[in-house]
């Protein structure tokens, strides 16, 4: 077989040259070489982190940056990657650093050895050595003779913060080298993706993503759905924990596929999502969360041992749930709180995540406030005939001049359109008249005879009701993809659901979106979305378009942080502990204000 | 069948009549009837805790007072019982007192129910409540809704410390009633015996005692011989963990024989024993313990769940094992140094408890230091041609002057020699010049013409040996019972291992005998030796005839204060912390002293 050459160009670096076989993916090219780049949608072109310069290949590609996970090696080729350093920050995304000091340490310990003048107990002996009385669980005091007595009393002690979680033996040989690695795992877990990380936790290195849809989503779309599936079978409950948790060792199999002993070395595991799926991953019941009042079992921060849930890391490692803030209102808000540092600033910024429901945050330092405004799925593809998730080939963007462009997505056919696509089109349908502000779509009649004709063609009636074709499959599309009236009005609650709700905490906080220091956007769709045209159709305030930061994954880089620095874990403790939570439902001023959003602008 | 009547009269209490069977146990009469007498030895007739005063029985008996335990009723019969207040001192038999303040508390809490303006999780409500955040473990999350549902939002939780360990639903009926009963078992696991005590928890009373034989005694009488089983027998150690847990989950079914849900309600046990003991009992190995350096896996205090070690309390409850200090001075001796209150004066103290090893302490509130000396059984019948231990039919005393007289516990038939029997026995051979101070039994005829003849005719041969005849089956006995010139041996190894460790205990703690407080004397033992007797043998230094306080059950009553009281938990590990083990065996100048305390007197 045929096979290429990939120069490898990293500054202060050898360059270094890879065989790779025609048509192999150049991310995991890399990935087999060490060179790990961030990637935390695990490849599938949606985060964009894995952005490198293509210097030249045989055939030519038109773009000079491109994602390697959605590059083909198809010609000898050189490719300059960005700076190392640069990629450890991954998980610093945001405007600030995270120094390592991960809850999970190692030990190495020579003890001295016993005599008739020293009759210290085994125990002890490591404890006294430790620093740390009583660190040592029963659980451990049976292994430990034979672990002093083998290595000469030279032992290493796996720590989470002031408790042990093993002992074992070391070599004199092995001691020379350096101190072994340590591993934790970071999850966000979705109501429909999960994305896991594996950090290094001595080095602070990301080494690995994963990510997968959620098995449960086989029974039930959406959360609700999830809880009437528990209410109404048996061992419903049961069902889901176990899907996730199978799905949760999947991970762990798939990060370990090199090296089976790795898992030994996992020793933590940080853990986001919403409440629910929180819940269902503990074997917690969540009937409670989805009738009023709402109550969870839980919400602040809980530790199990990974035995006891069958996660196969090291048994005796800690799955660490981060604390959620209501049933509505989870972890996963918690940790981009954490990872946008909202908290920690003098001044009032606000914090959108945007998926099933919108989740909204507004605060500071002093004091946070938070909601969950019931968008629907429109701005994650679901409830649009066209719509899909970010994911290659959703249309992400429009424009609308003398005729409708659009990208994708990894530059492929069109097969939908994502959330900020149907964002991009709403705001381009809009400002090119062809849509009124109440959200009608017009008839070619309405609109004036020096209105483009190729424009005036794209309106159309589907299933009897007025529609637009964004995309045919004469075009290249992989089918003719409409935006039909009803999608607009899809759009529109949902848009209007979210812009109640920012109006609400601004109202309730006491100030106007012109004092909001910054909005930061969480997640993919934050990434991809024109704060303008997002503003342009009512999403977000006016004000603050020019004060967008998108943060990436807030969630899944939250969890990491917690992984990474207990200073963290503690933050996003003091992060639930100065939120309230704003239940909408209830509100007659939310549906007010509801209803004064429908309109776009 | 015909019955009698018992009379019971108590001060400040009406007069109550008991009906009993004929022969039927005057202290299990009692106990059928809710009136607990402290028993520590279980009806042995040996604590002589369960003491009564008989006013009139139909057949005359001459001891007005009498130990209940070895009373059969024969007729109708009045008795007067000690003041119930004096019975709750039990666990305060030493001259201090403890005050009520267990490990394990119940809490009775009434929350608010939750509202949409109130979505305070179910978990933290109830930690709210309690005022202890964190205090939950998770693996009672999934419970807790349906309690707290079923219950309007009343319930108990059972604490030990600041942790939760059960809750429970509490109907607005019960929360009328005064809180449920919690209960607890201190248990003094020795090599040979094990003695265990439920407390009541709320109240500080003692409701039952058990007394059993460590069923481990058929792999070893002694604990060396234990060890070696775990070395010798592959399974040897789960074997012997085993056999002692099944044993006290016996204990547990006899306290619950009248109420089957007892066990439930049972939240913690406190364990006290020699090291060697309390490892088998946790399944650790002891084998280093056996050999030089002596090391032990744990010395310091420590809890196991119940569930985890297969002990049949609340699955929940806690298993404290007391702390040690070293291989060979246990748990047994710290709860008797906590029991005697040594560690808290300012003057210096002398503990002795006397078994197998004579553990030996000496202290005061600055420091303490012990030894254990390796006196053998001699003390406790074993190793001793007719000794046996300390319970009904066994000689205690003696008087030789013209004739040897003897009594026996419980006044039954001579069957043997307990420990203080052999005291008094060699004491009363060297007064009466039957044995010189070398421990040479004369012949008849080196005694003179004058010497009474009933004396002389008891000197004898037994075994080509110089012997005593101390009981003969024809005065009474069930069988003719020597004490052997090889008796008087080991008499005399033992009470100069003993008298030396008293002796370089003082030395290093710089003082003389005369400047001790008080010598304080654990066990049986202590309870019936007779101080001038023992200082006429060279077992107790002269100066402390006088100054001798039995203090019982010392490693028992500590267990119990253990239970009671958590500033006993603390005491007990300021006493581990404030004591340094002496080893003796490698010693020269154990030796010289060792020999030099060979002679009686």
């Amino acid at each position: 077989m045929k096979s290429h050459t990939v120069t490898v160009i990293q500054p202060n670096q050898k360059r270094q040259s890879l065989v790779a076989f025609p048509g192999q993916n150049l991310l995991s090219l890399f990935t087999e070489h060490g060179l790990v780049l961030p990637s935390p949608c695990g490849g599938k072109g949606i985060c964009g982190k894995c952005k490198v310069k293509i210097l030249g290949q045989t055939r030519t590609i038109p773009a000079e940056y491109r994602l390697a996970c959605q590059v083909r090696v198809s010609g000898d080729l050189a490719v300059e990657l960005p700076d190392a350093e640069e990629k450890a920050r991954i998980m610093m995304d945001s405007d600030h650093t995270v120094s390592l000091d991960p809850l999970i340490t190692e030990r190495l310990i020579t003890l001295p050895a016993p005599t008739v003048g020293d009759q210290t107990s085994d125990v002890e002996r490591v404890e006294q050595a430790l620093g740390l009385p009583g660190c040592i669980n029963p659980e451990l005091f049976p292994a430990l003779p034979a672990i002093l007595r083998t290595s000469g009393y030279t032992l290493s002690a796996v720590l989470s913060g002031d408790e042990v979680l093993t002992l074992q033996t070391v070599h004199q040989d092995q001691l020379a080298a350096s101190e072994q690695h340590l591993y934790g795992v970071a999850l966000d877990l979705g109501t429909t993706t999960m994305v896991g990380y594996l950090l290094d936790l001595t080095t602070g290195q990301q080494l690995s993503t994963y990510a997968a849809l959620n098995p449960q989503r086989l029974h039930g779309a959406d959360v609700i759905s999830r809880v009437d599936y528990t209410v109404e079978h048996e061992n419903g409950l049961t069902e889901l924990s176990q899907l996730v948790r199978a799905e949760i060792n999947k991970m762990i199999a798939y990060f370990s596929r090199h090296d089976p002993t790795l898992p030994q070395s996992i020793y933590q595991m940080a853990i986001v999502g919403n409440t629910i799926m929180l819940h269902l991953l503990a074997g917690l019941e969540v009937e409670n969360i989805a009738v009023a009042p709402f109550i969870p079992v839980v919400t602040r921060d809980f530790e199990c041992k990974a035995a006891e849930v069958g996660i196969k890391i090291n048994p005796q490692g800690r799955i660490t749930i981060l604390p959620m803030i209501s049933g509505f209102v989870g972890a996963d808000t918690v940790a981009a709180i954490l990872a946008s540092n909202l908290a920690e600033q003098a001044e009032t910024s606000l914090l959108l995540d945007i998926g099933t429901n919108g989740e909204i945050a507004i605060g500071n330092q002093e004091r946070i406030l938070t909601c969950s405004a019931a968008a629907g799925p429109a701005f994650e593809g679901t409830n649009i005939r066209a719509g899909m998730g970010g994911i290659a080939g959703a249309i992400n963007q429009v424009w609308i001049n003398a005729e409708l462009n659009y990208t994708t997505i990894g530059d492929q056919a069109a097969r939908g359109i994502c959330g900020s696509g149907v964002v991009s089109l709403t705001a381009q349908l809009l400002k090119a008249g062809l849509m009124e502000s109440s959200g009608r779509l017009k008839s070619p009649d309405e609109l004036g005879d020096d209105f483009p004709l190729k424009l005036k063609q794209r309106l159309c009636q589907f299933d009897g009701k007025s529609a637009l074709l964004v995309a045919a499959q004469a075009e290249g599309a992989t089918e003719d993809l409409y935006f039909t009236q009803q999608d607009i009005r899809e759009t529109q609650l949902a848009k209007a659901a979210i812009a109640a709700g920012v109006r609400i905490l601004l109202k309730e906080m006491g100030i106007t979106a012109a004092e909001v220091k910054t909005l930061y956007l969480a997640g993919g769709f934050g990434n991809y979305i024109d704060p303008h045209e997002a503003v342009q159709i009512g999403l977000l305030p006016k004000e603050l378009e020019e004060r967008v930061v998108p943060i990436g994954n807030g969630a899944g880089t939250g969890a990491k942080m917690v992984l990474l620095s207990r200073k963290c874990l503690q933050k996003s403790r003091q992060i639930q502990a100065k939120t309230t939570y704003l239940e909408l439902s209830t509100r007659s001023d939310f549906q007010t204000l509801f209803v004064d959003s429908l309109e776009f602008r």
